[in-house]
């Protein structure tokens, strides 16, 4: 599983001292190639973290032999200072593999605003190092936790029809690992992702298929409208199974991948009691309906009804009525958990009949003014996310 | 106080029975003349509620000779049927009191997507209409109120220097009542206003004064970035007074009774804890200035931050750095209550010095990149808040 699943990976994860706690907090991820190529995808934000703005560049280059990623503390807002910290991981990762620090990605989570503990993550390097191996992905998904209170892989095979590997087994495989649960908002979210893959695709295609992968998973994951300092999602391909996958059956495998972990950052966001499916339909062009879908998923007062259990159709609609979506009002149609309790932009079915027990909520709007559609993930607000967040750093 | 503060107005406020809690619901002010000019300012979303509908259509006419508002009820997303509604209260509240239908506005708040108990309301209008008094101003404030736990009012006096009135009194007045205390944010707030005056002014330049006034004040309230379907402001002259002041003079005190209310609504805003000035300096453009003071005071994990009383200056960063104003990042300055935690995009002064005990909270955002500024006011994110919106409806 996570980012040893696919062959020619090694990977690990320990605890360096970088939390206070004595949790795993540094992970290393390395393609053993025979192939090194990689694509990378990072925070809209315009404030980047220092590890962002390295990683950047190394991508540029297509090509990443080993990724070194750490929690316990973001390096975002850090000054030059906090730049040369990153900068001295990766030389310290390429002193130890015997790489080029070009091309050794970076990526941190954790508090804003305060300074690595160089003098516990530089010897932690060569310590998780030397604790690199082909099982290590579990253990390297562990070290990346903040206040995740689970890990989180997935691993989706391809290539299995009619050109299986000279084991047997799958052709090639995508795996990946993930990390977040706040700060869950597009462009990206909260998030440090690592895919690996052992299928031989060049950095360009890795590249499309990982853009397209996000746009429609991670991007649609709206967990608390905040965009985050250090989100990072890197794709590395080792081509080590040897098999060059047909670009859209590969793309797909990507996508699946994408779409189980942002799932499974939805299932976890903090202090989250409910999964919210915002599914926006007949709208006139996909952007409609991602702009509609994104409104209602960050509509406080909303999140707070579905947490209460409360079917509050109006609020969608003033959510929507917020946008600049092609719809007509009196053309509206809402329906939740199946029941569809606003039609024609007034009250529908009665909403005693919405059975709102359980953690996954469907929401369904209808535009009534085209055929596009997509799909927002969101978490309802709870007394628990506003106690997690308010004593995050204290 | 009030709406009667200035001449030429009556006011009413009782429990016609459309809450069932029994408390006041439904208020009338009535312009006694001579003039009754009038203009409005609405909710900018584009799902409205009847009687935004309704009124709006008055407003056009520049001539508002009653307002009846009622609580217990939005009266939105309720089709033909509530805008039926709408009409039917504004025809009763001209046959009692003999005027234009087409001079009546009717503003509504409470709960989305149910219809009003006419049996109750339209009775209302008859009995509200008999305690018509000069002195109504505080009874009507008071049956507005929703989740409000106070009743809001204002009072601005004009022209006592040199210009005094036959009574010796202030020359002319400006007064009002606000209600609202959640889905408060541009465009407007939940927020019904009615302000009046005794000034003799015409409609184009109250118009004027009210959207002046209300760009700076209401629409920089931003409780939860919840925009609703009912807002409405309106301001209506009786020109009791015989004077005509200085419209520079005249928009100042509208701006300044818009101030004061707008105030109010963040002091009583659902569930909070601290009301919270957001203030950005050195922008470029005013635009960008209000963008990025939006942008802070709706980051969601900064209002739990402050809740949490942790100067959490990394979150302003990151709000900032969703927002497409000039700025560099590492020229960045941030200060809250005083203390500039944040200087070129990095950490600053020691936030331990940070005094975050009061209700009172500064955020200053320094962008280094011009001249203009703007303030937003909002509130923290509570527990209370999430337990007052999930039970709202129940």
């Amino acid at each position: 599983m996570s980012v040893t699943a696919a062959k020619g990976f090694t990977a690990a994860g320990i605890a360096a001292g970088i939390k206070e706690n004595g949790n795993p907090d540094l992970a290393l991820v390395v393609n053993e190639g025979p192939r090194r190529a990689a694509a990378g995808v990072f925070t809209a934000n315009r404030v980047k973290a220092a590890p962002v703005v390295w990683s950047e560049q190394v991508l540029k280059g297509g090509e990443v032999s080993a990724v070194v990623l750490n929690s316990g503390g973001a390096n975002a807002c850090t000054g030059p200072r906090g730049f040369q910290d990153t900068h001295a991981t990766a030389e310290r990762v390429a002193e130890v593999l015997g790489h080029s620090a070009a091309e050794v990605a970076v990526a941190s989570t954790g508090l804003i605003g305060t300074l690595l503990p160089m003098d516990k993550l530089l010897p932690g390097v060569g310590r998780a190092a030397a604790e690199l191996s082909a099982h290590g992905g579990e253990k390297a998904a562990i070290a990346i936790k903040t206040t995740d209170t689970v890990h989180k892989t997935a691993v989706v095979t391809g290539g299995t029809a009619g050109t299986a590997g000279a084991d047997g087994g799958a052709a090639w495989t995508v795996g990946g690992m993930a990390k977040g649960a706040g700060m869950l908002a597009p462009g990206l979210a909260t998030m440090l992702v690592v895919l690996t893959t052992d299928a031989d695709v060049p950095a360009a295609e890795l590249d499309a298929a990982l853009r397209a992968a996000t746009r429609t998973t991670f991007d649609r994951v709206d967990s608390d409208g905040a965009m985050s300092t250090n989100d990072t999602v890197l794709l590395l391909a080792s081509g080590a199974s040897g098999v060059r996958p047909e670009p859209a059956e590969f793309a797909e495998a990507v996508r699946a991948v994408c779409d189980d972990l942002g799932r499974q950052l939805v299932a976890d966001a903090e202090g989250a009691s409910k999964e919210i499916k915002v599914e926006v339909v007949n709208a006139a062009g996909e952007d409609d309906a991602v702009e509609v879908g994104r409104s209602i998923a960050r509509n406080n007062l909303l999140k707070c009804a579905i947490h209460g259990e409360d079917p509050n159709w109006g609020r969608v609609l003033a959510a929507i009525g917020t946008t600049s979506a092609a719809f007509e009002p009196d053309r509206l149609n809402v329906a939740i958990n199946g029941v569809w309790v606003c039609k024609n932009g007034s009250f529908g079915e009665d909403r005693d009949l919405v059975d709102m027990r359980y953690r996954q909520v469907h929401i369904v709007a209808d535009l009534a003014a085209g055929e596009a559609g997509a799909v927002v993930w969101t978490n309802d607000l709870t007394a628990d996310y506003v106690h997690e967040n308010s004593a995050y750093s204290s």
